[in-house]
């Protein structure tokens, strides 16, 4: 059986203004190189390597992105397998709904690979290499997710408690941890037990559908219906709205995973995995040129993500983010780089919509 | 008599790329206030308490500004007495033999106040009323120059010394001195005989003409034939071509008043005044008001200037000069604000000429 990736790209994030808007969020952006994360995603699974093991991907986003992901699929030349189209956002559990019932509907015995499309992988062979190793656990009834190696103290994840151990990598899941503050960041770390939980899930398609009755029967009828009653066109099935409107949004992890007892974790995965929050991330990561390149006169360790055409000239100054496009113009403190979704707050207060 | 003011716009600067550039220079560019820094100059001698005591004024540029200049002027309804014309640059020498030449064909026994067009007064009243003051030595043959009050050992400027006393704060130069070192210019500040040299110039035409038959001969007789067979059209005055070439390139102050006894210096002139080189100094004076205005998150003591709806975001960072057009973004530290001249140079250098 193949495992069907399924990639969740509706999201749209403040804290990558200017380029990340809603009009087209960070996913779709060449961010990190001359492809889009999106993009980036997508190919994950689609090289020469990985390719036997890996169905087509299912997308699933808002129905506003629809033409920018078949653009996007079209530029790299991937032909999807369907693009789930919501008409709003309902958080994870209805995505993962949604995609267990599609995969087990027309894939049976089918697995599924939730995956955020906004991650950055800086060794993918390492990470499809665990999806892989990950899928035997999944075979046998267990949604596996994946635990990042923690690598510093984090306060802006959710970790992942491993308990008993399964098979090599893999052990049950103790428990999920909200966002910890400092002090139990790094008594977490200290431990060895927690990794970071990246929002990837692993399924066998039946046993997601069973836990989902289980445990969160309103979200699993209501995206059920949602998608029989989805109108067509192509590859596209966009979501009835009248019925997806009714489902209650909430994530996976607290409708599903935080209950179940066949939740298991492979961790550590240390395949430089960064979900590129920020600026300050994108930085640590991006090997984008711009085009013209900035003028740099005694400036050190500066970010600059410029649209095409826009210079930017850099004199005397260092750790700082400059993102320009022809009418906005973000001047950061790299290590300030979490508090750019203000900026988006205050425009949206003093009514500048349009440079949102 | 009236007093003439010859104003100078010819230059074009470097350091305040973006804003200023060979198309539009520094003097053009509202940089201080809604109006541009040239409008600002000229409009000192236009107010209704100046007026009386100033003629109409003379502007001298380079000919590719006519267009620049005509348009400013009408802007601000001032009617200029002519605008000179040069097609190349050949420094103040040529421009204050032209000028002197053409107020003592125009204006019998007219003064002439040679002024730079892009430099900030805050106090324009004290400066009028030194010119007023400087009037009664210059019509006694003495080619008076303004000496700034130095508050800081500055190394960017000239100094003027001053020597015997002539009448009230004006005497006659003992020397003109070159840019200093730190060391020399903090001896300068504290010996209190020394004022900034402003490169303003007050004299009697025939006075001027006079030291420069006697000093520059040469640049007399090029300047006054390249005037003479100039094209007119209108108040444009068009100077030829193959005769302004021939003219030697030199400032006044080499060519005549570092040599002639006629040299004399009010001093120290206290009126708010800064040349505005850098953005440094435009964020120490500037009004101007960005619009939409800067969005700042954690930010303090920055200088943005944003071409009109080009939105500025700061966040974390400090004494910074940011300004953006729709394709240029400049970020500076405010202390390094000198060296933005040399981003047109890395510009040139790499054949960037349409970002220059």
């Amino acid at each position: 059986m193949s495992i069907h990736p399924v990639i969740m790209c509706g999201g749209a994030g403040t804290r990558l203004w200017p380029a990340s808007d809603k009009a087209c969020p960070k996913q779709f952006h060449r961010l990190i190189s001359d492809k889009s994360v999106f993009q980036e995603t997508v190919l994950r699974f689609c090289s020469a390597d990985t390719g036997e093991a890996f169905a087509a991907p299912i997308i699933i986003s808002n129905a506003a992105y629809a033409d920018l992901i078949e653009a996007q699929l079209a530029e790299i030349g991937v032909e999807p397998c369907a693009i789930l189209l919501e008409p709003a956002g309902k958080n994870t559990a209805a995505v993962a709904a949604m995609a267990a019932r599609f995969i087990a509907d027309h894939f049976p015995g089918g697995l599924g690979l939730l995956v955020p499309s906004d991650h950055f992988i800086g060794q993918p062979a390492v990470f499809i290499n665990a999806v892989k190793e990950g899928a035997a656990i999944a075979r046998t009834g267990f949604i596996t997710t994946f635990g990042i190696a923690a690598c510093r103290p984090e306060t802006g994840f959710g970790y992942i408690q491993a308990g008993a151990p399964l098979e090599g990598p893999v052990s049950r899941v103790a428990a999920f941890r909200e966002k910890p503050d400092a002090v139990t960041a790094a008594r977490y770390l200290a431990s060895g037990q927690y990794s970071w939980n990246a929002g990837i899930f692993l399924f066998d398609a039946e046993t997601l559908l069973m836990e989902l009755e289980a445990y969160a029967p309103d979200i699993l009828l209501a995206s059920s219906n949602a998608l029989k009653a989805a109108r067509v066109d192509a590859t596209k099935i966009f979501l009835d709205p009248e019925i997806f409107a009714t489902i209650r949004s909430t994530s996976i992890d607290y409708a599903v995973m935080e209950k179940t007892q066949r939740a298991a974790v492979y961790a550590p995965l240390d395949c430089a995995w960064s979900d590129i929050g920020t600026w300050a991330m994108i930085g640590d990561v991006s090997d984008r040129a711009n085009l013209p390149e900035p003028v740099s006169i005694s400036a050190s360790d500066c970010l600059v993500h410029a649209a095409d055409g826009v210079l930017v000239a850099l004199v005397g100054v260092e750790n700082l983010i400059v993102v320009a496009d022809g009418r906005r113009v973000l001047v950061a403190a790299r290590d300030k780089a979490q508090d750019v979704g203000q900026v988006v707050q205050a425009l949206k207060e003093r009514g500048l919509d349009t440079y949102l």
